[in-house]
């Protein structure tokens, strides 16, 4: 298998996320983030407006393809249908760049309380994104609500097993958070 | 029905989430927020021993409540009791003041990316809580999971609901949660 050559932005993502485990998301500057990549600072702001939109990015483009799957899901889909259709479309683009920065997210999440807060909106954000996909196919509300939070912890949860797998077990993301939503809806079943 | 006469920590509050409206969290000192409460900065570090703790220490009570409700279920309660005995214990604690409260809140978040995030782990912080005081009574992973979303789903829009009311309309914030939580529930079922 051909080594993995990432390109400036990828190489500014590690870059950025090593150097916030290292010593924190505050004392981090652009100028360290370029240096660390091998980049000038102008390469940054050609990819990023600030340190901020670098972990903001990622987040927009998988409320997109969420929302996308979901959308395109076949018309008689029902709600958790539309959403496993939203996580077979995020899944499939995600490449082992994602895979590989997952347990460097999860380190620089953990070191800092700031990074927590802004990982918790993500979680909410992604969560909006796939309620709106869900009721502008005619999903009622709170159906849309519940199968949209369903979404993304099995996203999450799916995101972290197959980061912290083996990458020559092969099993691809897609497989990981399919299982674990089939797992979430067995689960609702038990509520009571 | 007597004036609702609040004490010095309540009149901090108040004065702080206006002040985080008025001019934003960031510019907002406790030296500011204790001359508007009418209190001395000692009395202020008396109550919280910063500004962000401030916003914490409500969220740390609430965590604790629905633990307590969920921990003091009957036996045979199913998960989903189990949260509905957590909602209504903590429902039984908020007063006129939790109640006035939400607008205000509401409009301090919507004004500060800085609070959206402290505001979206603070979900996530009573989600936790409850999935691990279901996993205490013996409830399997997924299905804490599951049913500690819906909790805190139910929560967040009972208190809004509430929040939003007309006090003379003298429906409770337990009222509220449950008529939330049975929506929920009826809405898993229309998963697929």
């Amino acid at each position: 298998m051909a080594r993995w050559e990432p390109g400036a932005r990828e190489r500014l993502v590690v870059a950025a996320v090593d150097l916030f485990i290292e010593q924190g998301y505050d004392q981090t500057t652009v100028a360290q983030i370029a240096e660390r990549a091998g980049v000038t600072k102008s390469t940054f702001f050609r990819h990023f407006p600030d340190k901020r939109e670098l972990l903001v990015a990622g987040q927009e483009t998988l409320s997109r393809l969420l929302s996308e799957g979901i959308a395109e899901a076949p018309e008689g889909a029902t709600p958790l249908e539309a959403v496993a259709a939203g996580l077979r479309r995020a899944s499939s683009e995600m490449t082992e760049f994602n895979r590989q920065l997952g347990p460097r997210l999860k380190a620089a999440v953990a070191a800092s309380a700031e990074l927590q807060e802004r990982d918790a909106l993500k979680s909410v954000g992604l969560g909006v994104a796939m309620a709106e996909a869900l009721v502008a196919r005619g999903v009622p509300d709170p159906t849309a609500l519940v199968a949209a939070e369903l979404g993304m912890l099995a996203f999450k949860r799916g995101y972290a097993l197959w980061s912290e797998s083996d990458r020559d077990d092969g099993t691809d993301l897609a497989t990981y958070t399919s299982r674990v939503l089939d797992e979430l809806r067995a689960a609702s079943a038990q509520l009571g």
